[in-house]
């Protein structure tokens, strides 16, 4: 085997992919884990609670398929959002709402992005055969809404914006829809983060409009990264297009227990505020201690921040914090490649990253 | 919107789709569900003692993204089946497995597959631009296995087959595989339901061959369709090509329950055993009750049967088992449109259906 092409049997589209390179996932213990932009905080009580119910009372029910619709959730999350169930799609994950609107609305089709943004949107166009432009950015890193447009083309945008932390105003993403809406293309609003930052949500504006799709997920601000599931909102015809391509894909995609722990999750509102309120607060203690530290970092409409010292190589300081047991995200990408991205941890965590931060720029010192 | 082109978003792809319609998931109580092939009896004990473990003392943890990987659960799986944990590969169901291998092995290729099989096949080639040819069967609904191997190209097959319950000895499959690896070309195993048969399984032979994929699932056999955990055995190259696909498409397509779940049942092996047992003796009891009801029922490796009478319709018996709330299922196909596939349930919930098709072929005597 071994002198053989190991790609032999492979498709010209396994060949031609480019796979998004996740953060790493130690299993050992002894991290201090900022990479992957989990909460620092668990889920609320009652997702566990949901769960042992379900492994107790239910537990013969796992025999069977779960509800492919996720009904349940979906009424949750619709009522949540001042939307109607037919207004919800339910995902593993919000990776998979991503992949599914790629396949569903913009496979052969040109569409844009920030040229600085979740950096899976290009894989997802390689996969299912989009035309995905990237835009560049404009000053300070912000998105350039008119260049944007002048593309004339679909638009797909994470607001808050990742990894840059920074977020469009409601107003803004509206009246970018509303020019799109005139040329009858769609935008698309990945809302990952704004659970962080609600005044530049634009959920609840689904049920009005036809062009409109928003993607949010359970992993961040719901503290459920482990138990993947996200969520995509727009109208019906939309959420149509989302099951056309699940339905040919998974036919239940997201499990019974899944479903169990995100509406628990959905429907504990005050946990939500709670965990939210927390990791904005030591998210600005620590953007002040970078700053004074001759940071630039701009203030995060997200769970994380985004951060270089000018003279400062991103690498080194990278290599400093993983030598240190922390762990933060650095993408090799010209223009970003010395900026670190450091999720906010508890308010301990941060205060040991800055005593660590510290250090290493005393070793880097000349 | 309404007097608009519902479809007018679409992409080309999603316009040309065509979704593979799943068995009915009634919502409401009071069913004999013998329409998708689910356990009638529950997963492992120690599948909810392990989910009410990980919600208990590793809650917090919940906040944590899985192990993408799943390693835990591939070293497992490898010592079942003799092999090693590179030759795994863990899904979110077979499904996302089988979905995963048409992007990375046969997108954009010519490929075959008998033409009466799973009904899912041609929707994953569709969705990933696979050139899926239909095999015609052979005698007695058999897989010819000449004209398969005469089309020169890689071949997918369910073995044993179903919706026909019928199964290619080892030997054969071997075979196969031996024409297929002298052409350089795959030879997909989707083993689905080789737990009630495993004389016919090839799992094991996944280590030796560089061109045979075999895949497996937890959602039959382990009685755990509720959690939506499936599995691809084969060569590490072809693995990678799986992984190349998911990492495109979704970083942690198992969440961290699932895991669990499936875990602590794969590390029970005596339940699995029993539950094979119960449903083989109970599918065999069935059987013969419809073989002297005068029905043609081959005798099944799976777990569930497909049965019709001569000169009675197969939607009039559909419809007649639906009324009395047993939930049967039917293909609307030429060649297999008067069979039923019926589930095998309890003990007690066959005697209910036989006395039940019973009442309804007095019902349509003329």
């Amino acid at each position: 085997m071994s002198a053989l092409d190991p790609m032999r049997f492979y498709s010209q589209l396994a060949r031609a992919l480019s796979p998004y390179v996740a953060g790493e996932q130690p299993q050992d213990g002894g991290w201090i884990k900022l990479n992957t932009n989990e909460s620092p905080y668990p889920p609320s009580p009652r997702v566990a609670e949901a769960i042992r119910r379900a492994a107790s009372e239910y537990a013969a029910d796992l025999r069977l398929y779960p509800d492919p619709d996720a009904d349940a959730l979906r009424g949750a999350l619709a009522e949540r959002h001042g939307l109607r169930r037919e207004n919800v799609f339910i995902s593993n994950g919000s990776d998979e709402s991503l992949a599914f609107m790629f396949a569903a609305f913009f496979a052969g089709k040109d569409c844009v992005t920030p040229a600085v943004g979740y950096s899976f949107y290009p894989t997802y166009a390689l996969l299912f055969g989009a035309r995905l432009r990237l835009i560049p950015m404009g000053g300070g890193m912000s998105v350039d809404v008119m260049a944007l447009l002048d593309a004339d083309a679909p638009v797909i945008i994470a607001n808050p914006n990742a990894p840059t932390t920074i977020a469009l105003s409601r107003e803004v993403i509206l009246a970018m829809r509303d020019t799109l809406a005139a040329r009858s293309q769609l935008l698309a609003v990945d809302e990952a983060y704004a659970p962080f930052y609600e005044e530049c949500a634009v959920a609840d504006e689904c049920g009005r409009c036809g062009n409109l799709l928003v993607i949010r997920t359970f992993s961040k601000a719901h503290a459920l990264a482990g138990m993947r599931v996200g969520y995509a909102l727009g109208h019906p015809d939309l959420i149509d297009g989302l099951n056309r391509v699940r339905d040919s894909f998974n036919s239940y995609p997201v499990d019974r227990i899944a479903q169990t722990a995100a509406l628990a999750s959905a429907n504990d509102r005050d946990s939500l505020r709670q965990t939210v309120a927390a990791i904005n607060a030591v998210k600005e203690t620590t953007r002040q201690a970078l700053l004074s530290l001759g940071f630039e970092c701009a203030a995060s409409r997200t769970n994380f921040l985004f951060a270089r010292k000018p003279g400062v190589d991103g690498r080194a300081l990278f290599d400093g914090l993983r030598a240190r047991r922390v762990l933060a995200r650095r993408f090799d990408k010209p223009g970003i490649e010395d900026y670190l991205r450091i999720t906010i941890g508890t308010a301990e965590q941060m205060d040991r990253v800055i005593l660590a931060i510290k250090d290493i720029l005393r070793e880097l010192k000349p």
